[in-house]
Formats: C-alpha cells, structure tokens, sequence
C-alpha cells in the first residue's frame, strides 16, 4: 500500500473540486472523513456512502471503457464522453486496447483529473487491463503463458513477474488488473487452457497467491478470475480460487460464463453470498465478466432476450452477490436508480455492493494517489525495462519439460550443425492469447535463440504452414535435416493476439477457440516423421497452449521437449535448454492423454474413478491389436502425468520421514527428505508431497498434492528437504457438506511426479 | 397378479409344514394372518414380521444363488447346501447361468418346495435372473438389445417383448429380473450404452415403463436398475427411472455402482431415502448390484478394505434406505444379527428392510403359488415359440434406422446379385451382452437373412476379421463385389455373452468394455474403402451396440443402416428392410457424433451449452482446412441428432395446432398434426412432440421431448395425430430445488427428429 502516504497529486487539485453542475447545494467536504487518510477505511467508507446519490452509487457499479472520451485512431478527446462516462460509468473503466503507452497514460490521467476536479466527491476511478502474463499493452513485457509459468513451480519467480506487471501498468495510470487466473484445466479441449496454472488446485492456489501478492505488493489490485469451477472440475469448488482471494486478498473478483447444476455462476447466490460471503468472509467486490450479465437473458434463457429485460438481469445479480457490472453488454445496471424507486432492488443492496468497490479503492490507496502514472520521457526506464525481459526469460527456461531424452541426446553439443525446421520455429512468436495487438511481430524466435546461442551451423526449413495440410516444403526440410548434426522440429498449436483473435483468424487455442482433437493440425505430424525418417536424430519441441496427442513421437523422436508457450524471450530460453546453459527443471503444470477420447486426464481423480491396473489395450504401429477392456484399445492412464519432468542430472531421494505419526486436526506435520543430485552437473529438483487419505467418510480424490519444493543442487550435492502440512488443510467435505479433518490414515507421498514416488510415511490422526 | 388366486401349489403342501428345527416351540400358523391370501397386504407383512427371528429377517435380506446346491455340472444335489442357503440367504437366490432349461426348473422347484415343507414360515424366494433383451435361459428368446429396441419408438412392442420374458421365465420359475435398465446413455465411451434404451429421459422412461408393466401383469417382478443417474446424466435425476419405478410399480430397484458428488449410489441417503421414499413414495425394496457393497471399502476407500470391514458397510447402506445385499463380493449384511446386538443398528431399520422385501412378495403373489414352472415336457410350448420369435423379428424391423440413401438406392430389387462382405455379415451372431454362454452361435445372420429373402445370386466374403488389421481377405471381397451388381458391407462392434466377457474376450462394447474411439476396429474402415473404391453401389451397415464414427462412409457409400445388436432373427430383419418387404421406420434413440471428441453429444442440453450456430471447422479428404472455432476443424453436433431416421416414403406434416394456448399448471394440452404419406408405399412415421421452455428461472434443457407417437400410413393417407402433453410435466426444479410449473411460454414443436422441426404453436400458462 506504499500510496497511502502520497499526496502529491491530490495537493494539485486540491482548491478545484466541486466544479459539477449539483455541486453548489452540497455541503463542504472539507472535513469529510472520507478525505482523511488517516481515518479507518470502514469509517472512510461509511462516510463517502453517506453522502452519494443514488445515480454517484449507481456509477460505481458500472464498468466505463476509455474509449468514451479518447478516440483511438486520432486520438482526440471528447470531453463530453468523459463527463457523461464519469457519471453513468464512473467507478471503473477499461483500457485494454492496442494504443500508444502515451496515449493510456493521458486518456487515463484525464480521466482521473477530472473526477478530481469537477466532481463533487472526487471519488477515483478503477482503470482495469488484462495481465495474466504481462500488462496487456504496446511494448510491455510479455512473460510465458500461465501453463507455461506453472511448469516452473516456482511461485516466487510469478510473485517477481506480478511485481514487474504493477510497476509497468501503474506507469500508464493502470491501477486493476483482471488476474490472476485461477481456474483449473481439468478439460483440456477447452480454448482456455493456456490461460490456467493448469490441472491441480494446489499448484493453481500457490501460483495464483504468489500473483496477487506480487502485483498487489506492487500497488495494483488484483480480480480474481474466474468464480468459480469455470475450468469444469469435477470435484466442486477448488481450493485454487481461494488461495488466491482469501488468503491473498485480492481487492476482487471476476464471476464467470458458465452455469452449474442450473444455476450460472454470474447470479449464483450460493457462490457469490453463501461461500464467498458467509463462509469466507470476503470484503471487497465481484465483477462480472465481459458481456456475461445479457447472458442471463440470451444464453441461459432466464428472462427475455429481445428486448434485453434489464430489470430480470439486475434482480438476478445484484441480490444473489454480484457487485459491478462489466461493460460489453447491455449496461443494465445503468438502470439501477429506476429500479430502487420501483422497489425491485432495495437500497441496502446498492450500499453494500457501493461500499465493497470503495472499501477497495480506499486500501488500495487510490484516494490519495489516483494517478501515479509517469511522464512518457520515463516510461523507457519503468517498461519493457532489460531486468523485466531477464525475468522473463528465467521464468520461461525454467518453465520447459523436458519429456523425453534417448540416449542423452540432450544437451547438443555446442558446435553441432542444427537444422532449426516446423512452422513454430520461426516467423512469428507464438504467444498465447491475452497478449496485445502485433505481439507476435515481436520477440527472440527459437531460430532467433538457436542462431545466438549456438557454436554451430544454423540452418532453417519451415517445412510447412502451420495452418496447412500442405507439403511441399518436405524436400527441403528433409534436405536440411540431412545436412545437419540433428534436427530440432518446433512444431504445435497456436493462438493469436486479442484483435486477431476476436477477429475470428485462425487459431487452435485461446478464447473461444475449443478443439475436439488434440492431434496436431495440418501437415505438422507428418513433417516430424519425414524429419524422423532421415535418421538424423530428431529432437521434437511442443510449442503449445496444451497438450498434443502424439504419442508415437515420445518412443521414435529422439528427444521431445515441451515450451508452451513461451515469453518474449522464448527461443533464448528455448536454446538455453537445448545447448545445455541451462538444465532443464521444469514439470508438468497438467497431465498429457494419448488420445482426446481419455479426456479428462487429471491426476487427481476421484477413488474408483479409475482402477489402479487398468486393462489396457493397444494398436500397435504393425497392424498388431492387443485387445483390453479400459480401453479395448487405449490406455486411460497419462502418457506424462502431472509433475512429470526430466532433467539433465539425476536426482536420489533417501530418509523420507515425518516428524509426528499421531497427530491431532490442529498439528502441522513437517515432512523431510534428503535429495541428492547424482550427476555432474548443477540441476533442480521439483520435490513433490502428496497425500493418500486412506479411509475417508466420502469419496476424495486418490491423492492428492499438499505441499513442493523446489530446490536448486550442485553436482553431488545433497540437501535436505522440508515440506509442512497443516492436517487442518487434509480435511474433507463431508455427506452433510461440512468441512472435517476425519480421523484415520494418512500416507504422505514424496516423489518426482504424481505417479513416481521415492518414499512415504504414514501419519495417523486421533 | 394372476397368481393371486392361485392355490394349487400351496394344496400340495398344505400339510408338511414346520418341519425346521425350531418350528417345534413355535406357535401354530394355522390362522396367521399373513397365510391369508384375501388378508389386506400391509396387514400380512405386519403378522409375519411380528412372527419372525432375527435370523430369519436377515435372511431375506442376503441374495443366494442356485449354485450353492445344485452342480452345474454334474447336476447333483446338495440338501445340506439348500439348508444352509435357505437360512442364511433365502430372501432370493440368482439362477442366471448358462445350464439347461430343466436344471434351472428342478433347482428352483427344490428349493421353493423346501421352503414350504421344511421351514416355519414358508417364505417362497424371489428367483431372479437377467432379461434385458430376454429371458437369460439357454434356448430363450433373444431380442435385440435395448439400445435397439429404443429405436423402434414403439413401446407397446416392448411391453409384448416383456410378457414373453415373463412367461418364458415362470415357465422354469424365475420370478424376478434384474431389468429393465432405465439408465441413461449420456457416455457413448461407456461399454453399457446397449443395455440402455438411448439417451433420453422421455423416451427411457416410456420403454422401461412399458416394460415393467409387461413383465408384472405377466406375472415376474422386475427390478429396475440402477438407481440413479449411472449413465453419467448431467442434468440430475431422469425422469427415467421414476417412470419405470413409480408409473410402472415396478417391485425393486437395482442400486447403482459408481458415486455422485462424493457419495456412492449404493448408499446415499439423498437418492435412497429422501427422493426415493420421501419424495416418490416407494414402497418395496432396494437391492446393491452384485459386488457393489463391497466397493464402499474396495474402490471408495469408505473404509477398511482388508479384511473387509462388514461393519462399516451395512452401516453405510441400511441406513442410507439399501435394503437387500446382491451376492458376488463379501455378504456384508449376513453380520445384521451381530450388528443389532451391538446396536450399530436398529431392529427397526431391519424390519423396514424386511418388510418392503416381504410386501414385494405378497403382491406379486408368491405366497400362493412361489412355483409356477412347467414340466421339462411343456416348455417347448411355451419358450422360444413361433409367436415369440416372430415378435423377435418384428421389434427388430421397427428398430433398424436408415441414415443415408443417396439416389434411392434401398430398397434392392429382390432379383439383384449381392455381395455380403464383412465380419459382421456372417459366421456368429452379433448380440449384445446380457445373453448366456453360446448364444452367438445360434440365430439368423445377415448373409442367412438375405439368402433366404433374395430371389438373386448372394455370395460371401468375411473381408477380415473383426479384431485384425489384415487385409489379406481384401482382394476376394472386392472381387465378390466387382462381380455382384451391389454391395452389402457389414462392420461394427462387437460384444459377447456373459461367460465370454467375464472371461475377458475380446469385444468392443460390453459390461465393463470401455472404448477411447468410436472408430471402427482393426481393418474395417479401410474394408468398407475397398469396396466403396470399386465403384459398386456399396450399401453399408453398422452392426452395433452404439454410434460408430466414420463421417466419411455417410456421403461416400450408395447407403447407410445403423442396426443396433440384433434379435435372433436379426439377419432376417435386416434382408426384410434391405430388400424393402419392410420399409424402414426406426428413429435413432442416441445421438451420433462426428467424432470422439465431441462427447457427450445428447440433444437435450443446456442452454448456453452450445451455440445455436457454432463456428464449425472443416478437415477435408482433399486436405483443405476450413478453420472454425467450435471446433477448430470440427463440429459440436451431431451428424445424425436423436430422433432421427430415413424412410422408403416421405411424410408431410401441416396443421400443427394445440387445442388451448391459454393454460393452467393443471392443464393437458393437446398437439395434433395431420401427417401425409406422400409416397407410393405404405409406411410409418414417428411423430416427435418436443418443448421448449422459453424463459424459465433456472437453465434448464433447449428442448425436451414430451410425447411422440408412431403412425402407420398407408401412400398417400393421411392421419390426424393428437399428442397429450400435461403441463405439469413441464416444470422446473428451480433454484430451491422445488419442482415448480412456472408461468410463460412454452413452444411445442412438432417434428420428424430432435432437429428436424415441420410445425410449431405456442402456449402460455398463466
């Protein structure tokens, strides 16, 4: 909260509020509570509330967009759109949009000093973006995708990249971000899985917190998104939201689009009142997301879609726990003040959803310092700055898995000859989505990071358009990789920026952009088995949003990496890894099927969910069938499961132990374990706990992940690892839906993956 | 209950009873209540209850099974074995093996009779088998499988099915049947979509009320399985099973194996107590699925699994409303005894149990007449008669769906030369599961049907194996078909009987033969490629037991027939329809998808859970891609929808009208449409009433079906058909979890399938 004690700005409006047209029959605010910055946020807030219209509230529940008052190609401003968005849409707006830094930075500076100096209580604006891997603006770092960055398990390295995003967003005035993301990938067809620290609800709570932290630490407010069990868990509500919520405080929430057991998540009182309200005491407010209000009338068919019926839509959210209303829908939260008078919505209602926006922009500090956005002379020294783009790059080497490595062949050699080949290899960057407009005309290719960081010969063949069925370009892929020491295919998926991809371009991933196959698409699979096929040995890169079924690749390749994807940074990070200057340490944010039809995947499955020896069949590349039962033909077990991951050392796991058996629910265990890094060469570890609640009252997950460390070893080198557990967080929901840490059994796995265990203890709770 | 006035059994016994052990300090039974037939029946439960040991209580609720006295190979008889089944599980005992008609009657008669000679209370046992798609006997009458007979959209052939069924079990006296199957099929990976009549509630719910009503007015109590929501249905509880269960009185019901929400089926109080009872009034008992209890400890991990802890598991399920253990795991509740004693469970609880197993077996008449077998000399008369399988043959013509006929192609000309190719032309009978050992070899094959029906030359050729990719039968099929004038081609899946599946075969589908793809197997696809690229017109048929996908085969062969496993007279069926002595009038009961990818892919879902217009993509043979969105090079819907099917003529719909449009929640509406055949033959429609609900406070189903009707038509007749629809069964479980009727409008639309609407009116309620 380091603005609380700014004043600076304020003190250049200071003499010049008041200027709007009610002004002049309202009393003087000189000695509002709420202007002191000193006095208790609660107190702060209840004084401001006293003292607003019904239409000031009403504007504070409704999401603004910049482009009100500042046009984006002349870039001309309308100061009538500022006042009339100030009114109606005041309390937030956004500015996620392909524009000059400068031209944020003055539209938003404008904005702000208008509230300050023509409005009667000069309450300050939210000004939102999106940053789920870099503040969403030209120039601005672009961090890997959060899949990717969950591969890291390295929640301090995401803590860094959220502080970096405050700092670059707070530069241009932006003071709200809509992340962290904290859904679960439990379905891996679905366009947004690039977007989620992946499958598991512990890895996605720890990551998340480590985002809010950083970013709010960083003086920007976090929301939230998306509430909740967006990412279609099977398993009811995560712990992965809450961590990020509750335990980071975010200032927000984003609801979500879909529905559950009939009822959708934007007007879900049992979501957004009973479990956010009355069980997790949550202060601040919920948003919803963009359009995501009309589609109570349009999508769910609850009320009458033409015209739209604002009144149901309002009735539906605002009693049920949903705050503010985002823009890019029909605005029916406009239209509050008609409802209050009809008696539909209560005033009470609009207080308590008012007080949770302010008591939010009160601690974030945003009353004494609502613009600390810089001058454009500095922002070359705040953004897109050579520490960000270092950042980046070690969040994204450390964000690699290696899947495969026969024989060793990893690292290459320096001076070895490489034909760089595949359509993810050079050209374009392929980011994920939420990056803004031409990012992908920017960044370090792995053509890029190979032709810098290697010794050797560098040469390349596209081989074939990503888009395209087409092989022409085989020949001379071949011929490269026939003239080389060895092959590196970069082949995947793709995703696009956030012009092109609402503008409908081709994409297999990102928002609404879903698959039914995750094979990879046009000519790719064919391309890696004529490069295959030469017998160079063949090292395959997945540059990806998510998994590729391919699993005939893993046994013939002679490596397999997996980038999703990557930074700006990337194809530095990428050759880093493949040269060997950095030991790959990255694991699986999310587990990897053969086949679409195994979907869903996810390590964590319920018990009897799958049987733990499956029957399993396989259709074997020589026409041989070897029937079994699940599946006749198919395995639905994890071609790479989550955790997994290889490095260039080998690690030994010894002395797995805990320091209590008998515990009690209050007890924290601590769990210990030495590793050892057994080869000659410096590498991580990903130290992994999971817990196998052996009798529970109801069915839980097989296991489940509690606790990882990850930990940096030097050739020979042994340390001794402690992870603690508090029982309290064992618990289950139980058949009456009350949370209990049942007593029984406890067996405390530690292992490399979740599958690949090197020792357990039991701990026994009375 | 025409057994209600039977007492010719009893007479024969009348006077040899008491003859156990304790009987001698017992009281005289000579004007017990409960031995009076015209007594009320909640009456004679009271009086025998209040008459009978503990001992005697838990017996009823542990299922026996024929084998624990007699030999199935030897056929000798073990007295001490009956005794001690008798008393310790004498409520039912199982008798579904593959053994002779007369070893099936003998045992069952011996055991029947010793309980009326030799112990106290004479209670007769409930003699249970599997019947699904016919009585599970050798020599039976075997009839298509569910999935099958759902297509038939007749459900009064269903009920005839079931009479049959019944009489063919009372002949050997089985009394009870584990059917029918009402679960949904909502997972088309699952290997049990055969058993089940398709994907929808409406349409389950009329053929498994048809038939328990078919099978209990003929005199054999069914069992209704499995309760609830086995078949993965996302939207709650069916209507489905409460249809066959409440409408249909049906005697038992069946629990289910898997967990919902944290809770297995098998004991959960909220399905078994609180809907089960409290809500629909059920009066008699429920039984676990064999082996279920056990998995509370095995598989659920509810509790200790070695040594099985008994103690948790009839705590778990007696409780929760489970009243009666199915043998096949570790006969939990014969420890009821030692558990009331250390009052882990009430006495009341038991007799609870008890009770509505003893009212099931008053009603259905058993205390008069516990045998209604016949001699070993009179079932030639009664099982697998002319009638009988004529009625076979008949479900089966009304059950085959046409999905393509490009030029009119079908019907052949019964003078043309046919080539029959594929593995499942010819060579074994390709039945479901549910049918006793050996059945495959016994029946009508496709290559039989049309050698008998065709008046021109038909040749065979397997073509391949079904379980191999060899093509070395290739060449000698394309040339059967290169010297036919057509091709016939027959591919698909395959199941077997219950001692083959249990002993692991290889099958495709089946209890507990799951698949990843709906591919078809081995060389099949590139079979049917081989044919279709001989330029003959290729008419291909899925032999099945759910949808195959192979998109390709729908616009590149001369015609397509889905088949769903047949009856025994299946090949005949097929020839009939093939060569147009029956014209095709079977309505697919299951959505076909384009890929697996795409699951689930029933028509009843969600509002919002598709568009309406999805942004398809396209990967076509040529290799062009067509990029889309929902999916990238795919589409979320079917390829054929639920409730579709071609015929030899064609239908015209006018004048679709509801005789008020005004309506109360008490209110029967009543659709009618006048349906002209406007061909030249004689055919049947199946007209599909489907409503949508426009507005409703919950997201509930785009559409659902509420009524549908199949009319005959003569070419060029016309009929009014008139569709009851009561608004009451038009309601929403809202978000209070209350079944309302809410007041708006309701579009009814009347159609030939799920997506192919011909007129509409609407209604609104008040």
């Amino acid at each position: 909260m380091k603005f609380l004690s700014s004043v600076l700005f304020l003190a250049a409006v200071a003499e010049v509020s008041a200027a709007d047209s009610g002004a002049k029959e309202r009393p003087s605010l000189k000695n509002a509570i709420y202007k002191n910055a000193k006095a208790p946020v609660d107190d702060r807030v209840a004084d401001l509330l006293s003292r607003m219209t019904l239409e000031e509230k009403t504007s504070q529940l409704v999401q603004g967009d910049v482009r009100n008052w500042m046009n984006e190609t002349d870039n001309s401003f309308n100061r009538t759109g500022l006042e009339w968005s100030t009114r109606f849409r005041g309390g937030s707006f956004y500015v996620g949009i392909a524009v000059p830094q400068t031209w944020i930075s003055e539209a938003t500076r404008k904005a702000q000093e208008y509230i300050q100096k023509h409005t009667y209580l000069g309450i300050p604006a939210l000004v939102q973006t999106e940053a789920i891997h870099g503040f969403l603006a030209i120039n601005a770092t672009i961090f890997n995708s959060p899949i990717a960055q969950a591969c890291s398990w390295n929640p301090s390295l995401v803590e860094e990249m959220a502080r970096v995003i405050a700092k670059e967003s707070l530069a241009l005035g932006v003071n709200q971000v809509f992340a962290p993301l904290a859904d679960l990938s439990r379905e891996l067809r679905f366009g947004r899985v690039e977007e989620t620290y992946g499958e598991d609800g512990f890895l996605v709570g720890e990551m998340a917190h480590a985002y809010v932290v950083g970013i709010q630490d960083g003086g920007v407010s976090a929301m939230v998104k998306h509430f909740a069990a967006f990412g279609s868990p099977e398993q009811g509500l995560n712990v992965g939201p809450k961590r990020a919520i509750i335990d980071g405080g975010a200032f927000s929430i984003m609801t979500a689009y879909h529905s559950y057991d009939g009822v959708p998540a934007v007007a879900d009182p049992h979501l957004l009142t009973d479990i956010l309200r009355d069980e997790w005491n949550y202060k601040y407010f919920t948003m919803t997301d963009a359009g995501a209000s009309d589609r109570l009338c349009q999508a769910f068919k609850m009320c009458r879609a033409d015209p739209i019926d604002k009144e149901a839509i309002v009735n539906f959210i605002l009693p049920a726990g949903g705050d503010v209303e985002m823009g890019g829908g029909s605005y029916s939260f406009e239209k509050i003040p008609d409802f209050v008078k009809s008696g539909l919505i209560s005033i009470e209602m609009v207080d308590t959803a008012v007080a949770r926006v302010l008591k939010a922009k009160f601690e974030l500090g945003l009353f004494e310092n609502p613009f600390p956005g810089l001058g454009a002379d500095k922002t070359q020294t705040t953004i897109h700055t050579a520490p960000h783009i270092a950042l980046a790059q070690k969040l994204d080497e450390e964000s690699i898995v290696l899947l495969e490595n026969h024989e060793n062949v990893l690292p290459l050699s320096k001076t070895a000859s490489i034909a760089v080949i595949g359509p993810m290899a050079h050209g374009f960057m392929n980011y994920g989505d939420y990056v803004v407009f031409n990012s992908s005309k920017r960044g370090v290719t792995p053509l890029d990071g190979l032709k810098a960081a290697s010794e050797g010969k560098v040469t390349y063949a596209q081989g074939c358009e990503r888009w395209s069925t087409s092989e022409s370009g085989f020949p001379a892929a071949v011929a490269a990789a026939e003239a080389a020491d060895v092959a590196v295919v970069i082949v995947g998926t793709w995703s696009r920026d956030q012009n092109e991809l609402w503008q409908g371009l081709n994409a297999t991933t990102g928002e609404h952009v879903d698959v039914d196959t995750l094979d990879l698409v046009g000519a790719q699979e064919a391309l890696v088995r004529a490069i295959v096929a030469t017998g160079k040995p063949t090292v395959v890169v997945f540059s990806s949003g998510k998994p590729i079924t391919a699993p005939w690749i893993s046994e013939e390749a002679a490596a397999l990496v997996q980038q999703f994807y990557p930074s700006e940074q990337g194809g530095a990070a990428l050759a880093n890894v493949l040269l060997g200057d950095v030991n790959p340490s990255g694991k699986l944010s999310v587990s990897f099927p053969r086949n679409v039809g195994s979907l869903p995947i996810y390590y964590d499955f319920l018990n009897s969910g799958h049987d733990a020896a499956p029957d399993v069949g396989t259709a074997y590349e020589n026409g041989t069938l070897a029937f079994g039962h699940q599946y006749v033909l198919g395995d639905p077990r994890p071609l790479y499961e989550f955790g997994y991951g290889l490095s260039y050392s080998s690690f030994a796991y010894s002395g797995v132990s805990v320091d209590k058996k008998n515990v009690t629910a209050t007890d924290t265990v601590t769990v210990s374990v030495t590793v050892k890094n057994t080869s000659r060469r410096e590498g991580s570890e990903v130290v992994q706990l999971y817990v196998k609640d052996l009798v529970a009252s109801v069915v839980v997950p097989n296991i489940q992940l509690k606790g990882f460390e990850k930990v940096a070893l030097k050739a020979g080198e042994s340390k001794k690892v402690q992870i603690k557990v508090k029982m309290q967080n064992l618990g289950v929901w139980n058949a009456r839906m009350k949370y209990v840490v049942e007593a029984g059994e406890f067996l405390f796995l530690v292992g490399a993956s979740s599958s690949d265990f090197r020792g357990n203890a039991t701990v026994t709770l009375k």
